[in-house]
């Protein structure tokens, strides 16, 4: 006998009777607001194409590293659950991949991916009884069938999830192929892209002189000199704005930067180009890049995003067999108050330059985060990020970042995923968690409810719209419902 | 039209009704207890003087860094806010400088700056609309018709705040005159100083040398010796006692402490008076000294708090053209068990020692803070400091310290401020959250109710009096109502 | 008039009633479980000779480092509690020792001693007045009447306290002599032992030499080469494993490891041996040990606990004359990301190796802990650990840990202790806190209650029965009741 499943009406908010009520009435002013999604992963080929999405594992599953890394963590080989590898697809069954995701279903017991899941399974999929072994098949089954159908293609779903803009992520080496399509098949759907330029800025990476060639080749630039190099950025950063960017995204190890003089820059330059850098070296070079492209944000109005903090592909077996980002990126410390100096000595105080920081050290949050940017004009503070996106990681966040650095330096939410079906869950929770934060505040008589009425909406809609500069440029013929 | 502006008395208190009837009966044993404030940096000059205080932005606005370093964040120049820079007083008109504060209000929701302020306005100046741009003319023509009038000077704003004994901060090179002018009117109020030694003791602080000119003419003692040095500390603090100190105060950037040799000492001083000190040779010398201090404090039996961790003065543009303490303090990551070892091997174990820690770093409290005062004879912890001086961030101290601290290693509230008329506001805010707090333990039978009651007056009464030996010593005609 | 004693029944449930009535019928499905206490630190003497214990000052007072650590942080000597020193046992009186505590137990107001110590008086003991400085005679007489009577015997109260299983802890250097007479006596009762080899691995441990000089007679190994050394680590832990070890237990000050090659390893055997290692060298090979204990772990399938991050024995006077464990341990900031890869790049991936870590630094656990867990096959997390092992440090735990690894990476509680009496009060919390935590979850709808009801009886009985694998072996003729 199958357990029902449903997605209750208040679920997310406080239990407390008075907070609760509060809680569901400043929902209820923002749980039919668009979507704007500033920040994320998904694939543009996707809405360039509009080709049916594959089969439940290949969607759901196989690319989904926040559910095969729980699984692997249990003893579940990542070749089992149709998880590509180096040498090429996985040989997995898709659906004895989706039985053993089944099989092991209460794992996510008080997880965000639980959480995301049943939203999906309930609400595209309309699903009324629970995912476990007895019902794996019938999961299978009806979400492959649902999948074929025209209106589960990708761009039906981006009107369905009333999705206002979206943004990818590319690199520099990147032609925007898919962003091209889009833009030319003349369908209203908001898709940017966002400049992420770690494979030709960080030397570390495995991709770096591939990435390099391509950068060359796209921006026509001598990327041998510092000078073509800085201006193959400009280049390829207007080809992005082009394609409807407002914002560049940085995911370095650490959130060090440097302000080198012109000639150290390009000595270092020619290091890092030679393929001998030390371990120290790529990093300040890392570190000058982040300064770079802050002056070059200065010009061309792309607010910044830095995502510090990640030690990538920390498993070195995985990493081996099957490549970047497979579930073993692990947080580390991170320092923001010396690493930022540098960049904020030289542009700090400037008015019309955005750099929005996110961490997963949240013990930087009350410490570091807030300060900076309760004082920089330039700062702001993104969302809740990857492992602590999440109700109490966004809870924390709220908590001890609001007292200091207010809720107007903050850039709302972000879903930062690329698994697409997820994306009205992830908003979903956001917005309950935030319902539920300001509750409690009116509860406690230290916020009015028209003031976090008024709050509701902002962290919603208005703050991500201003933060990402989504109400100053949009690309022309790309305005939703225009 | 305006809001109606109003304190609900239940304000800060936890929603749960339960809790909640706790905290209230928790809350009404102490709401009319003196104020105990043994630690801030108002100004004495106001209580020798009793002159007025000026308008409202020169009072509220122009000089509280928590209010303009969030509306600088967002772009508002602070010679727009009426803070003055080194070249001189700020030009700003007042009223549009408030006008200013007025239409950015709402950045301050959530913010313990909202509260503070709606409480002066409620409780101080008797406001019953909110304040908003149509209402900032009100506010600011009727903040300084009050002010101009007797009960709005500060002797009988102190009388009407209840302050039972309020401690300034003053450096060694302070002549104290303020406080011997009160001392020698006549008037009962106990307003008492404190010793904080860093511009004599942070040779990277921007008045070293002039501090230690006019330190060796005041306690004149020869300060060009370590010997004489030492002298001269010990005179200026038998003065500072004399005016009613009972305490030290040192803002250092880490806890680092050290133990050297007499010969090592006298060495590193004189590499300190040569200017030539590298900054780790500065860095050892004010470790030493928060050593010496504590020897000092053995003999004079003044209190000795330590507040490390800030990143002072981060903004290098704003700290060109402003000068110190402009909203550009960054708390940074702060170890205590390693950085104390030298001060504790060597005084640790004393009984007649009082040694208080702050931190701007909370992963410190369950981490190293609460088990080295949970040990230690010496030690106590200061209550939540700065950016941490929120509801918030008090919850999180008690949360994370009491399991393993107790509450009797802990010595109640401080305001820390200088804005004056925020004192009642602020130790209501502290009274209030410890009620909720002990309200919880109650409510879930950790504690029991009486034991509540007798904590409730223990933390805010009875706890900084003992810790800051305000119970053992008063300047003889200084005793409040006697 | 003294005040009465009752524990309450729904103490430590959220006061919210939606939340407190599902967290009591959670609770109720366990408590009547038997207990599981798979790491510890009670003396095995206790239950092979089964005498009876002494008086309330030596059993609950003087080897209490929680409680006297306390005591002494406000001044109360050491000596005056029946804490004995390095020159011999206490001379205090024990009647006035327990007169001295009864006098402070208002320092432990809010702390888990309070409570498990209440837990003892009413459950254990069955007093219904409090304990005061008016009761302390009655508890004192009380207590040992009832101490000198069988049925509070060591074997009586292991069974009345319905333990299924306890672990104690020796050193390599043990001769086990105390657990052999457990299993010769015919006594049902499974107390086993866990391999805690730090006094010959730790070459800064005061009593490396003389451990190691046992650890040789023991093994009947040559200790003087690393291939030695290694062999003699394979007996004692087989021996380890016929007394019922199913773990180790790995004690270090960070949590290093390394992975040398056999040569390096060598060397440095060498230099540890040679009394001439530095601090850095001692690291290494402790680093270096994980390691090896981690492969022989893969091979004899004991469990493998690392306990890192401790400041041992901070307070130099108090180790000088009181030894060590004298409540001066000082939790330190722990990082685990770079510390533990060289031991995962070696076995991060295997499926028959279980590695537990705790920590006594909290930022860890959302940051580094439940990320590298929610990976890594080896891994799981311990429960809250020492300071944290209290309502408050649970509740972090869960909250900071779920939402990345779930809750099957984590492995139920511990009680870590050596205060016997307190076995079951601690274990209750435990349930109450992970019953009010489950129930928050029910309450705002992100688990369903049949969920719920499934993973408290899996948090308390099932995972540490298999993380621990005692589910696996047990030794021959231990089986409780069987």
């Amino acid at each position: 006998m199958s357990k029902p499943l449903t997605l209750h009406e208040d679920r997310l908010f406080p239990a407390d009777k008075t907070v609760r009520s509060i809680a569901r009435r400043l929902y209820a002013e923002v749980r039919g607001l668009p979507i704007i999604s500033p920040h994320g992963h998904t694939d543009p080929a996707w809405f360039a194409g509009n080709a049916p999405f594959p089969d439940a594992t290949e969607l759901l599953l196989a690319p989904d590293h926040y559910l095969y890394r729980m699984l692997y963590s249990q003893g579940v080989p990542l070749a089992r659950l149709g998880v590509p590898s180096r040498s090429g697809p996985s040989h997995a069954d898709p659906r004895e991949a989706f039985r053993t995701f089944a099989a092991s279903w209460k794992l996510f017991r008080g997880t965000p991916s639980a959480m995301w899941l049943t939203h999906v399974f309930v609400e595209v999929f309309g699903f009324d009884v629970a995912l476990s072994p007895e019902t794996a098949d019938l999961y299978f089954d009806s979400i492959n069938a649902q999948l074929a159908t025209d209106v589960f293609r990708p761009r039906a779903l981006f009107d369905r999830f009333k999705l206002e803009v979206l943004a990818t992520t590319e690199s520099p080496s990147d032609d925007l192929r898919h962003h091209r399509a889009i833009r030319e098949s003349g369908w209203a759907g908001q898709v940017i892209t966002a400049y992420r330029p770690d494979p030709v800025v960080d030397v570390e990476h495995e991709g770096f002189g591939e990435a390099m060639e391509r950068f060359a080749a796209l921006s026509r630039e001598d990327v041998s000199t510092w000078r073509g190099y800085l201006r193959a950025h400009r280049v390829r950063r207007a080809a992005f704005k082009d394609a409807g960017a407002t914002s560049t995204d940085h995911g370095h190890p650490t959130a060090r930067t440097a302000d080198l003089s012109d000639a150290e820059a390009e000595a270092l330059y020619q290091v890092i180009l030679s393929g001998k850098a030390t371990p120290e070296q790529a990093e300040l070079f890392r570190a000058q890049m982040l300064t770079e492209m802050a002056k070059m944000s200065l010009d061309d109005g792309l607010v910044m995003q830095i995502h510090p903090g990640s030690f990538r592909n920390h498993n070195a077996e995985v990493h081996a067999r099957f490549g970047r980002d497979k579930g073993a990126d692990i947080p580390t410390r991170t320092e923001y108050v010396r690493a930022l100096k540098p960049l904020l000595d030289r542009l700090g105080n400037e008015r019309d330059l955005c750099v929005i920081l996110f961490t997963l050290d949240e013990s930087a949050y009350s410490r570091e985060l807030a300060p900076l940017a309760g004082h920089y004009p330039i700062l702001k503070l993104g969302p809740a990020w990857w492992f602590h996106d999440s109700p109490e990681g966004m809870r924390r966040f709220r908590e001890q970042t609001t007292e200091t650095a207010g809720f107007y330096n903050t850039v709302g939410f972000n879903d930062d995923t690329r698994a697409f079906l997820s994306i009205p869950a992830r908003h979903d929770v956001a917005r309950r968690v935030d319902a539920g934060f300001l509750a409690r505040l009116v509860a406690e008589h230290r916020l009015d409810e028209d003031d976090a009425r008024d709050l509701m909406v902002d962290l919603t809609y208005n703050l991500p719209r201003r933060a990402y500069r989504l109400d100053r440029s949009r690309p022309a013929g790309l305005a939703h419902g225009a």
